[in-house]
């Protein structure tokens, strides 16, 4: 096993940072490096706003599930999915640009994941901590106005950035033969290495220092689902341009 | 700048592989270490789909822009979102899930695209080399019928995986100002700084060995936009139990 993959292999959402800031530059230098990330047809469809503006952060925790450590951390980032500047550049060759396109949707969204993740692997790599705060979709209108994002932007997720003040042990994954299928997706097998997992994750949460969590992964999916999830979300994506289509 | 930070500004797609085959339990070490990505509430919304049978391998490259190298790489890798391992799961608990939200397509997407970068960057530092196959989304029902995908499971991209056969330079990304944002969406200096990026993309291609497109960055954005975008996508997640409610 190689460093990197030691490194994957040991990330841990930390949501405990030490009042610390990041040297002058170390910030850029981890989002330049997160942008050679693989991108559809080049497009780049993301944006990444770095929040500094105290009182923006604290409006922020508010509206994304009141995490305390979106206040907290030395660097919080809000990574938008952009079909703004790529159609616009387009647009100046003399083309009319299609956009609300669902296909736009998903290739948006998923350069904007990958470069995320590049970022949060890099940031780890440098003995910083992150979190991925999907709470951003919590209130994503007010999210958007607040940072000012134009039509054909869109908050995907935050990110909390810092040096970590506590290490939580890393959180067993499912099994592989689960995730991992041999020429066909094939479930056969998908119940008793589920249960197998459910073990391992109650365990787990008894086991983790202060944690009083009494839970399997079968019943911490349970309230996701048990009711509409986010579902302002339609109507958001559409009011900022992205119609589905 | 660390390891970590130069393997990451190495990447390029890769698309002429040596015949050469993964080490045994290479790629499930690869997948395993990719699977400690984070994920939205530990979801895990994603299944990976390994096609060695050399039948499905030539008919997915016809499929999905009948790349050869779909067929030439080592491995071949389709990532789906899969919401139905975990809402199967959470049934098994009692409750009734309620599916179909616009919200987890995204959540299912971005944890898919998560762990298939973290793919990427494990393959990447053991000397393999990737590319991204977006084209899968060129004929999504006919390529989950051949991968049997079942309801709320769709592919979100290919991957192939091998040890590369050319080192092609890596291409330069837009700078770093029309990306990173302080506090607000500010895009004032964005024609200008894409202006420059395009007279780099423009000598980027004249130098590339072979290669003799002429292009800059907004003219190679013009088709993409042009036209609707695999409009087929929206029917195609719908009919998959993605209804984008």
């Amino acid at each position: 096993m190689n460093d990197v993959i030691e490194l994957l292999q040991s990330h841990r959402s930390i949501r405990k940072y030490r009042d610390q800031p990041l040297p002058d530059g170390l910030l850029e230098q981890l989002v330049s490096a997160a942008q050679y990330a693989s991108s559809s047809n080049n497009v780049q469809a993301y944006s990444i706003i770095r929040v500094s503006d105290k009182n923006n952060r604290a409006r922020l925790q508010e509206l994304a599930g009141n995490q305390v450590y979106i206040s907290q951390a030395a660097e919080f980032l809000v990574f938008c999915a952009d079909m703004k500047r790529n159609t616009e550049a387009a647009a100046r060759t003399g083309i009319e640009p299609t956009l609300g396109m669902t296909e736009q949707l998903l290739v948006s969204t998923i350069d904007t994941a990958l470069v995320a993740q590049n970022f949060a692997i890099a940031a780890e790599s440098e003995g910083l901590g992150v979190v991925y705060i999907g709470g951003v979709r919590n209130n994503p209108q007010e999210i958007s106005d607040l940072l000012k994002l134009p039509k054909h932007v869109y908050p995907v997720f935050g990110m909390c950035v810092g040096y970590p003040e506590h290490h939580p042990d890393v959180k067993p994954r499912l099994p592989i033969a689960t995730v991992l299928k041999q020429d066909y997706y094939d479930s056969e097998h998908d119940i008793a290495l589920v249960a197998k997992y459910d073990s391992e994750m109650d365990e787990y949460y008894q086991q983790r220092a202060g944690s009083n969590k009494v839970s399997n992964w079968s019943e911490s999916m349970a309230p996701m689902f048990s009711g509409k999830l986010r579902p302002h979300m339609r109507d958001f994506l559409i009011s900022q341009g992205f119609e589905m289509k």
